[in-house]
């Protein structure tokens, strides 16, 4: 079946714009200062995959829309965490980026202080957002458990005394990692812990938001990971074969700073068959559900072939 | 009667000092440098002034200890966001301090990257601690929708778009006035969003989850809230009087950098009036509950009458 994915992003970001712009403060409200500068990074031209996947994975599970009001709020609540994440990982102390989606950053236009103080109020609208959703409670406590594990300090299960990969875990590896010569698993672990994991529960939230079966959420976690790993290779990629303009951000910047990226180990030719290969692992896991599950296979396609 | 509120202190905090020993990442579990980071603040000192008032709260409502456990843990969650706001209050681009309870601050013992990380990771972990909770899945939500209210954005309802008063609103509205000669409404302003919220929700929370009616979890809130805003003033009055080895941090820094503090608005004499009269009403709120209000009555006289 051909799949009009344009159609779907764009409903999609329509949806969680709408989302975001009733539950973020409005610029008016006070102190205005950080909320003008949580809706500045908010809106600052992000893709919404993380709050797509979820909704694309609840119409899944639900089959039909029927749900998409709570699944955008929750997608928004996805995506407050992203840009929390953004925001921190911006700043001069971790690595100071300037330019973010083609616009100044936060800390750049309000200053460091009120950066801070934006990134922790995200995170903690993101949860409040949760606690807000009109479902069962049942269904409530199981988001914040799994969205709650998927940001946290995680770098992996296997290693000793590891907690399963989570966003900051993997920002603080990647931090330490800066300036060293970067190995094939150090750069998989970072990728599934500091993105992986966010998009991976993505997936999952907007599944347990249907009340999908086990089997389903488990089914919905592999296409989540293998797909959110692929997106991230084709990221590196972009960063090393595409200018400043084209990207809307600095270009070559994890290069110069020997950031451990995909293509940095592997070289270009291989990530982009790895990131195909993830693909098709990802379809596989949503087999069972048949035709039902073109749109998300659909946006895993338009993922990993995308140019900026 | 007479009421031993050492032993009550101590139990409180042998009771939350376990809860956060089982429930922070060990400091040998990868990326160490952060979990050391959230262990050094957590473990820095602290009073445990918040759990102490929810694990009394939950014990006043179920008339005896059998939800310490749950309410240790829930406490715990209630430190972290306290330590989470500490850390990231004391970052150079915010007070810019070096010492905290006797001890050198976050960012100085583990850079600012990993401080912010850390404090990030301690909203995160605060979360993943409610989400876990042995208690029934509405009880969770009760309190997920309380707690993310209290340390958000607000300022007070009472202003043209104003949401209920935050946490980080307090912290907002604290570095804005700095500079500025303090007036009494902005001073009051602050403290119940600053400190004040965060003090009320935990002894909210606590009978929330032993499962107090409408009525008690009134009475709890203004409870909260009328010793909250007590003990600000008296910490207060001792950043004035007290030198910084009585204080464990850098004393007078409110008055040098004009803070906005209840003794520079209303004098020494009547911030004192002020704490006790205030004491008084948290005591009017708490008195259906008859003698099993001795312990949360004993901790507010405490806390507006100790020395450091």
């Amino acid at each position: 079946m051909q799949f009009d994915v344009q159609a779907l992003l764009k409903s999609g970001v329509t949806l969680t714009d709408h989302a975001l712009e009733r539950l973020l403060p409005s610029p008016d409200a006070p102190p205005h200062s950080i909320h003008r500068a949580m809706r500045h990074s908010t809106f600052a031209g992000g893709k919404r995959l993380r709050p797509i996947l979820c909704i694309e994975a609840a119409r899944m599970v639900a089959g039909n829309n029927s749900l998409d009001h709570a699944a955008a709020e929750l997608g928004a609540a996805l995506e407050m965490i992203h840009t929390y994440s953004l925001i921190h990982d911006d700043l001069p102390a971790l690595d100071n980026d300037d330019l973010r989606r083609g616009q100044p950053t936060c800390h750049v236009v309000f200053g460091e202080a009120t950066a801070i103080l934006a990134g922790d109020a995200l995170q903690t609208l993101a949860f409040q957002t949760i606690g807000d959703l009109q479902i069962p409670a049942d269904a409530i406590v199981a988001i914040l458990r799994e969205v709650s594990s998927a940001i946290s300090t995680g770098v992996g299960a296997d290693l000793p005394g590891g907690l399963p990969p989570g966003m900051i875990g993997g920002q603080v590896m990647d931090i330490e990692g800066e300036g060293q010569k970067p190995t094939a698993e150090l750069v998989e672990r970072i990728h599934r812990a500091k993105t992986g994991a966010l998009i991976k529960v993505s997936v999952i939230a907007g599944g347990l938001l249907a009340g999908a079966s086990e089997d389903s959420i488990a089914r919905l976690a592999t296409f989540g990971e293998k797909a959110g790993l692929a997106f991230q290779i084709v990221d590196d990629v972009l960063d090393m074969t595409q200018d400043s303009a084209q990207l809307g951000k600095t270009a070559g910047k994890d290069t110069a700073s020997d950031k451990a990226t995909w293509p940095a180990v592997f070289g270009i030719d291989q990530s982009i068959h790895d990131a195909d290969e993830l693909v098709a692992d990802a379809f596989a896991a949503l087999a069972p559900f048949g035709e039902d599950a073109a749109p998300l296979k659909a946006l895993a396609t338009y993922l990993t072939t995308r140019t900026n």
